[in-house]
């Protein structure tokens, strides 16, 4: 499971501004990709390590130079250098235990976000953290660890015939922004499934062990709930910041984002409704099932107490019982027995618990 | 039942503005309507394929082209292109999982909205998705399948001596609106009733089965919650707007159905509340009833114990047990029983349980 | 019981701006009474039917037409003509179910409320919609029905003495929106002395019976809510909005039943928290009440069961039983028993049980 | 306990400005302390009656006309009439049933606010309404009863060396208020000493009496809430309104009372919080004891019902039973029953119920 | 346990402005260090006492001085006369129970926080008030009790390499602020890996000493809450303020400890709804417990009840009982015995008991 917090531990203590890998560590490798493209061209390139910033930018085109693994803090230092970023910058992309927001430094935006996906043992979802920076000519972005879900903007670039093709860094980043809230959204389907699921077995036939698959789908939601609530402020105050970074026709795209999480939201508020919702049946079937079966113990032990102590009244050993010298004695209790059973029987049914 | 969240893994790793058919497909074939109307005269037509969106636009009166099914997406783009609408709203007609919003695109506002109706079995409510979009002089609306709330829209406009038929294209766009608003009333009537009437049943006898319409009332509440709450935003958004495309004169129109928007939106809050208040009244009477299913219990078992105690102890077989031989032996100990008996009685009387 | 949605279906369809009259008929007649007053002299006159909007105001002091009964639709017209109403303001009156608003046309301004008032089985609380329209020199109001809380003001005006006679329409308004909400104060009186009965029954004795009550009380406090919460914003909005109809005088009065109706709508918060917590004290009394009936029949279960067993053991016919012919074997046995039972009683004071 | 909602059933149907004393009346003298000083003397008088407000005024220093008892109407006509009040003031002042709100008129600034301490029988908070009138030179106070908690105030303006007494009316009215909000922290500590003592006592062994206590808490959380929320309003009003009788620096002791106002909520906030999770604990430790309760009683049925039905097997009065016969019979029926009783103890202990 | 509220009785009554210690005195002895320093030099003292302020700043560079202990009032008197407080801030140092806030002076602002750190028990948070107080030149830094947050910013400065030795007094005082905040995470991460073992331990076994764990930690959460929500007022209100105390480049580090904070905040938000999340798993889980123990119990009593009805009834002494007389009378009765086991069985298989 994805734990909530992170060890900061490391950290306490340290200036502000130092770049200290927080979080687990889940790529072992660093790999820089390197992608330069115009409207004409695109070259690509594989970086063992990055010397300097500026010469990666040819002055004209956009580069995005892609990182997987955060934890090696040196080369981290190497790009923000090479690019001229902030130290408070260096030090968020290196912990991962960030709120998704947005920092415009001018030169540059910094927006983080979270990933999410299914762990690999699907038990419980993963958050992890992408960070995308751009300015004027270049993107760089940084994640914890493959698979990416930024592989399809690289075959629209490549591919060659993409808008994005024809527009600027900016665009380029809220097509990445778009490739992580399209995400979501595959996620939530494969929640909802599962909901649904769980809301006809539960209906059906309520068992304990639902309880846990209740319990996993409310955390799932609690934590998905902390990822994607900043991502609203984050993309409205990009709006409303009307950096000259953006273009004016890239805003459009921005809104759309922006309308798209909005959605996310509405969504998991009302998945966390529906759990709710189903809660409530489970407890209510727990307690009718409990009904049921003190009803059951009831109506046994209504029916046979009495028939039992008959029984052992005639049970008794007195010398003077002058029932038991009646020779119709035996069958006049058994018809007794009878009777009995047969009111207890019309009691139960005017009851309406048979 | 409609599924919480539609499928767009289709649509994953596309590049955003490509029209893609997320949703169940509700109608097989595509219908397109094209009505135009000025003070003076209305012409109707059922149009095959659409060739040119300027050519249906005469340059007086206003032209209204209804299509119906929204995944021909060949279709689509044509009329895009026809009425020079954005990439990004073509997307978003064929995708049938949006939310409710608008949009100002200077020439043209483009409106999404959700019409709800009864399911064929009537056993849940489904949403359909609407589109309208609205300029100097035309109107295209969008639904996903017939049958269609804008019928008596369309009436009125035949008719001749409607309001409608003096004023512009935001009139019209308002007409349909109102429709939608007024469709949510009566849905919301028929709930209502549905409420009421289990409330009756839920506190004179309740069943285990009322549990399922409390769930599948609650569940209704949260897609119409969903469906409606964004409206709220579109209506106030539009009325601060001010675009050029509305007249002042049809502002206090848009207010109209701004308020009934608000009052939908109080009703499903008032709902919600009721619906909370019938689960605890569910609840308390699961909990009252089991606490007089224990007594019933609990009062048998209380007197039948010690009389078959009794009885039990006169059956044993001791050889000196004196009472045994006693001639008042047997009457004196089922007198011993009616004053236990007797006793108990008055005990859980006294404890108020008989 | 107040339906919580009026039958709208009638109107489906309409075109906007119909005045059909939704809800219950709730008079038969529809009266006109017509009060003319300035400083000086007060004329009253009861109509049978309205020609001319104007020749009711002679210019000078202030022209006070009510209403009773809103279903006369071609009566509504008329006024509507002779006081020169926008056409939705008409069917805003004869529809009953609306929400609580106010607007402003310039030469009026439009109000509507809900009085609410114990049903005549007293039941149930019912809404009764009024709307009131004031412009310089004249108040038209309208009620379902009769009676109204709109007396005490008339007598007011009558007497002469009155600060209201003094002043224009809008001091004559604002007595009437302010009798609506002084109103409310004697129906939460009311209910809230109903609530503190139901409490002290709760402490006490609680019965199955108060689950109706309690259910009862929260769905009037939903009716309450639904009617009130909006009139803070239609007043909040008559102070900002600083019509020229409303001199600068009356403001201080609009802000006392602004502070009026923010003090109901904490009450009606405050009891909907203390209901909330009367449905914790019942559930808690449902629980506590379970776990002393099952402590009865444990304890009682627990002590016959060993003594039964102990008793059948010597019902035993077993030829060779040794103890059976012990001469102290039926002493000793009854000495077991006496001896078992209490080591159990030890036990369950132990437990703290008796 | 205090009435949630006092008696307004005398005031109904009157003009709106009419001093009417509304709630209970809490002492039956009134009384009128004066009190006038300067940096240099103060004089204190104890008045019969009031004549002439501007007499009580000197010009120069600040006059303090405390009144306790607020039912004697004719008494605060004329205190209204020399200081020049608005008759809605007067009516606010009679009418105990306020909310917390402040007005200012100009030459004069009302406040109400809510004092709160224990009742007599300590069994429930009491509030009380506190009036406030200042203006240029002099502060009118209202109080419902004896003992005030005014009295430091009065105390520190005697013994002449206080901040107070060298500043103006703004600074006296600002000392009463904080005397009011002050009181709210000691009665805050009462309460959390009280709520600390139930949770221990919950912890440890929860009886059903603790679920009075619990409502208790509760419904003083609800009173505090109601009559300490407003008063937020008030204060950040007063501060925002920047009256021209408040001083400049007089604003850094308001903003010091609005904080410890905004403390008192918070804490009222936490202590509901601290409530809600006390009905949990106590609700958990129901459904705990009555598992222990059900777990007794199910281990003594599950052991005593086997081993009395081997018991009545061989109590059967078959003439051929042969194990009757047997010699070892009744000792293997006795093992059979230590064997039976082990096996279910096992049971036990792997269910983890012993 | 810290206490929920701070025993303010001792000031009740005195005149605002009054230095009274309020809280529990966690140190004996109160400890001053003075630090000074510049980009060049760093000079380190303790002091015995305070004499004047002024002397301690020598007008270049920046001192700190930190007072560790509250409880000495006289000492703080001399220090706010050596700096110029206002006497209201001093009251704020010595009272403990304060709610986070900040003002600024103009000269200087002065910020109150609260520090958290598991108690020495480890059984509960405690909550210890830090004020810091910054002007051109000076930081003012007071604790309750060692030891101190502030240890590694002293070092930093001592180092002689970091930031802060070449920025102001602000710098100095976000370093302290942000120690603070830091210091909230590693709280956070002791808190969450107690839920996620509790949660493990939960969805296992659940016990009733789990409640007490689960209580413990929702009113850790409680407290947190309180201290750190007011937090995030304070900073954006430090942003907004734009103080001339606070330069241009420190308010990005300020931006930071925002985010931080709301981090923080979100963290809690989210533990909260775990919590709840578990309150709810566990009182699922004794349901279902109950419903297994009650199973058990209905499943013995229901096949032992007719069984030894049965016996007893052949147990019975009637003179005319023939079945006692055939040969295969006994067989015959265990044969019954068997099969209605049998059935009873299946029929507890068919409702998927067993």
């Amino acid at each position: 499971m994805t734990r909530l917090v992170q060890k900061r531990s490391r950290k306490t203590g340290l200036p502000p501004g130092t770049a200290v890998h927080i979080g687990e560590k889940k790529s072992e490798q660093t790999r820089i990709q390197l992608l330069h493209y115009d409207a004409v061209q695109v070259t690509e390139r594989e970086l063992e390590d990055i010397e300097d910033g500026e010469s990666l930018r040819p002055g004209t085109g956009v580069t995005w130079v892609h990182v997987t693994g955060v934890h090696d803090v040196a080369l981290l230092d190497k790009i923000g250098r090479g690019f001229g970023l902030h130290p408070l910058v260096l030090e968020d992309i290196s912990n991962t235990d960030q709120r998704p927001k947005f920092e415009d430094y001018g030169d540059y935006i910094y927006v983080v976000l979270k990933m999410l996906h299914d762990g690999p043992s699907s038990r419980d979802i993963e958050a992890e953290q992408v960070s995308v920076i751009f300015g004027k000519d270049f993107v760089l972005s940084f994640e914890e660890a493959e698979p990416t879900v930024f592989d399809p903007v690289r075959e629209r670039i490549r591919a060659g015939r993409a808008r994005v093709r024809e527009r600027g860094a900016d665009y380029l980043a809220y097509s990445l922004l778009d490739a992580v809230v399209d995400n979501y959204f595959s996620l939530l389907e494969q929640v909802g499934e599962r909901m649904e699921l769980l809301q006809d077995e539960l209906l059906t036939l309520p068992t304990p062990r639902m309880q846990q698959s209740l319990h996993r789908l409310r955390r799932e939601m609690v934590l998905l709930r902390k990822s994607v609530w900043p991502l609203r402020e984050v993309l409205s105050g990009l709006e409303r910041g009307r950096s000259g970074l953006i273009r004016e026709d890239t805003y459009i795209y921005l809104r759309d984002v922006y309308d798209h999480t909005v959605h996310v939201i509405d969504t998991i508020e009302t998945f966390r409704d529906m759990i709710g919702g189903l809660m409530d049946i489970y407890l209510m079937s727990l307690s009718n099932r409990m009904n049921e079966i003190m009803k059951v113990l009831t109506i046994i032990a209504t029916i046979f107490m009495p028939l039992s102590f008959i029984a052992s009244l005639y049970g008794m050993n007195f010398r003077h019982m002058p029932e038991l010298d009646w020779p119709w004695g035996y069958p006049l209790v058994l018809l007794l027995m009878v009777a009995v059973t047969g009111g207890l029987l019309l009691f139960f049914r005017r009851k309406k618990w048979i």
